[in-house]
């Protein structure tokens, strides 16, 4: 295939960009875009005149010419389009999370791999150059053995109607998370409430648990007066600190640790830390989900597997489905399968 | 009484700040200062040359002309020692957190109460001009309904090597939330793991759960590489950011909030939010350990409440003594007594 | 008129915000672009199919269907383009600096009075929230008089080969304060130093002197390792903070001042000062460039005055002179006609 | 000398600070503290039993027990007390500025060289962990040239009533430039102006030009809404940001620069410039008092000399005297002697 006509379902709040970066991919084409309100359509138009639009998916699903599409709809949807989709063999790309449930997750990759069709989920972060300086550190061993990840994603608004605070916010940690130290938890615990009426956490707080004392915390809200998006990453060497919000300045690696050992008595732990150099490194600072969109791409033509594949978007089902078991019991540990 | 002899015992990190903090307080006279290590006691001599030193706290806890005693000790020391002090007739301030346990609290408050002696324990914090200021702004109404505190406190080191980190640093948050906001929570949910092989939670996260949908929130670590001390106060008209880390613009007041309704077919909830102009109050900036020494002072002279109150520090022994069974059943839900 | 048709001259990098800018108002058609380079033509074309490109100026200025044209040329070209379109009966907006000498500048305000035609400079700045706001403070007189504006306006390149850093930065320092503080400087002086070889300097400081003991002083460097736009207004109630670099708590208003009193003895001159509360005002975000663009096709159409009218624009082109003249002088002292 | 008996002369602002930091020093014996005012010398008598105190600066000056006087004095009265405890054979550590005028600090020099005495000023930023990392980067090359130093010192008061804001401030700024770059000023220009009636400016801005394209900036004010002490020190190969408000991270090294070189007609230069990473280096950070109090015994001791020498305090003077007799010549450039 040398060139890859596209279909985009769901022109929302990140249709738009959707549509900007692949328009903008060699080998891509942006076929068309649907849409079931038609202002939504009309503004596709203005910009780009030469995409098709439509109210109905199924313009989409059904074109025989239309080799992959892109799923931009609320969370719900995901799973009837993209598994019509694979049946029409087309290669698939779902907005994160990928689908409501495991269940829908597990039949998608199984119904892709079947087909041999490409089933990738925008984790967009995956291709910052934040958290790819963050992974390059955490491979090349500067960090020594990570033993906890922090993170803290909040803002005011915007609340969604259908799914909570964690479904929005956290797959973004989530699959840095994956992405960055691969193993998968042993269990989660999540608390969260309420302040809508509508049964919909707007402020949650979810723990992973690991095997060997790794530990991750995310910290998500709709309703913080000030927007944080900030993660810390402790290595028992060094650590660092990923601040989204800072413009340029946005990953700091501390050299600072902390060792334990017996006093002499045997009695007791006792805990020397230090606190050396800070350094910050340079980032790429190509729009991430240009990236993104070119590796979906040049995955369809090469037939290989992206970084954002989905195996992670996947776990991160896996975790949220978790989660809100444990909300709904008070917090009890849940085992992630 | 005129004049109130005290005597402390302890004098380790804090104890030369509370030595010079009642030291500069009328109508009072540090008549000693006991401690195990010699080395300390010296430097109470250098100092302060007219105060009596000695390794044996029975100095202090045996001596008619002393008053009031001060216990800066390790916790596990904290009631023996002030319960012989109140069976010897002296009042006792105490550092945070109170008592190792419950059990013990309760017996202090108790005897206190049939000897008609003051029982006060040193929440520092609640005399700051920054929790002044916000306790001002929510009795004054402008907050509106509080409807979630979120504290993140997290530093490197000092690793305590008896007392994990919630025990360490929690109370500082935990006692500003009862002064806030009164309620006493229904139940917490703990979570946490130590990355020093003797059973010491370094990092952990505690969430307290309130009948009518407040929230807490606190994250605490010994483990991280920069230094947080941030709380947000979240109403329904107003909300509060409290960075204690700031110099001088430690609160600021977010006029931001949110609303909900329901959609026209009644079958969704709306959220709309707002943000508006900040406030950045001026704060008191008079030492706050000050102004616990003589609260401490003045309700002993005359025979008043003070401030920090052992009501509040029972509440922060009960929800930590409630942490650690959370904590070792794995976060599980513990009903608060 | 009901629609101005719009030629654009100089597709550089500012450019593209204009055409998008432009694009969107309404009564306003982009009818063509021109640029020397043919690489910057295909970049409209694929944006804005029905927008006219060509390479020769004259196919707007000579074209009669074409009611105003925007400048947006290196400084040196602003003149002779600018007044070909008023000699032809055209409205013009030109980027700023508006010209490189007071001459061009007076001779373009002669001839655009002479034919009716609006001349407007693109001081964008002044469509700003924040200075928008700042204006309102001042005017509203909650500052008290303005005694002082000190700004520092510093970052990492864009080295410009033809002009120095004041005639690339300063002027929106100039016309910022010019549009809050109405009045006029009698004097500048400018020191300034240039690093690359070619007699442009690369970093430079002007003090601008008032009649009243009013001083403003600007600070402008390419050659800065961060990024600073921060420009303080001293009342004599209270002071203003203007950080551009802020995302969102770019104004802050401190309720500081100073008083002088003359002591006892009439010998020494005493003063005092006071700290308060800090207030941070909601801004209109709308971007600036767009409440330009509107300024200026509404003016032409209502025939009234831009707020970024060209007296302003003329003042800056004076300091702009004067400190030429001052730096060249060894920073001696310029009067300004 | 195994000890050094140690007078000091005003017991002000800084006072306290010097005591406290003299009284810590080995071989030094603060013995006599003399200030006008009884109620000052009463709070020495309280935190320093064993020192004497008097009103009358002759009991030190006189008293041939004393070898080394501090002092501590409004800048007038430097000069008469530093050259009678010079004349009685007594060591000099003298606050800054030197002196209020070249001709006295001249005098000062020769006199303490003539008797063979030590003459030292207290410029103790020269003692900071920040300033020497910085000197250690500068001597080490990884700056490459240094181009230029531009320094902002601003906040509200303490406003002097016998110095300007250049005398006040400034000296930091001169002392540290004057350390990390050796050289000396050709000329110097100087603006500003006064809001309080009393002819002594408030606000103030100098340029120190140098013979090889070396340019130093400061920007001082007592009038400042918001306090700022930051320094950048821009090399050809990297650049520094000195921020002394930050707690910790006080000295950034930016890995950043430029390169001009003519282009293919050799008709213009055209500047490339690159930005890459950050590096935060540990700072030492015991006290810059305390090693500088240090410095001056020792030096006494070991008959060598300080850090801050006396050359250093002499060009703090020029620079000062000059840059008064350029604001009163409206900003006209004055060289330096």
């Amino acid at each position: 295939m040398s060139t890859v006509n596209l279909g985009l379902i769901g022109y929302g709040y990140w249709g738009p960009n959707l549509v900007r970066n692949f328009h903008a991919v060699n080998n891509c084409n942006v076929a068309r875009v649907v849409d079931a309100r038609p202002e939504r359509l009309s503004l596709v138009t203005k910009g780009y005149p030469s995409v098709q639009v439509s109210t109905d998916a199924d313009d989409i699903l059904n074109d025989p010419a239309i080799h992959a599409v892109v799923i931009a709809t609320p969370v719900f949807a995901h799973y009837p389009l993209a598994k019509k989709a694979l049946e029409n063999g087309k290669h698939v790309l779902v907005e994160k999370p990928m689908t409501a449930s495991v269940k829908e997750a597990e039949e998608l990759i199984a119904l892709a791999e079947s087909k041999g069709l490409l089933l990738m989920v925008d984790h967009t972060f995956l291709y910052t150059g934040a958290v790819r300086k963050i992974k390059e550190l955490i491979d090349g061993g500067s960090l020594g053995k990570v033993r906890y990840i922090d993170s803290t994603r909040i803002n005011l608004g915007l609340f969604q109607p259908d799914i909570n605070v964690l479904w929005d916010l956290a797959p973004h940690d989530i699959s840095i998370l994956n992405y960055l130290v691969g193993q998968r938890p042993v269990s989660v615990n999540a608390t969260g409430v309420t302040h809508t009426n509508n049964d919909i956490e707007n402020i949650a707080y979810l723990t992973l648990n690991y095997e060997d004392g790794f530990i991750a915390h995310f910290n998500c809200s709709w309703t913080s007066p000030v927007k944080i998006r900030m993660m810390m990453i402790g290595g028992d060497q060094k650590m660092v600190v990923y601040n989204d919000i800072e413009p340029t300045e946005k990953v700091k690696v501390y050299d600072t640790g902390y060792e334990h050992k017996t006093d002499e008595d045997k009695k007791r732990i006792l805990v020397d830390y230090r606190a050396g150099d800070v350094y910050v490194p340079k980032l790429n600072t190509v729009e991430a989900l240009a990236d993104m969109a070119k590796d979906f791409i040049s995955c369809i033509i090469e037939k290989r597997e992206p970084v954002s594949n989905n195996r992670i978007g996947l776990d991160v089902v896996k975790i949220l489905e978790a989660s809100n078991e444990s909300i709904k019991n008070k917090g009890k540990e849940v085992v992630i399968r």
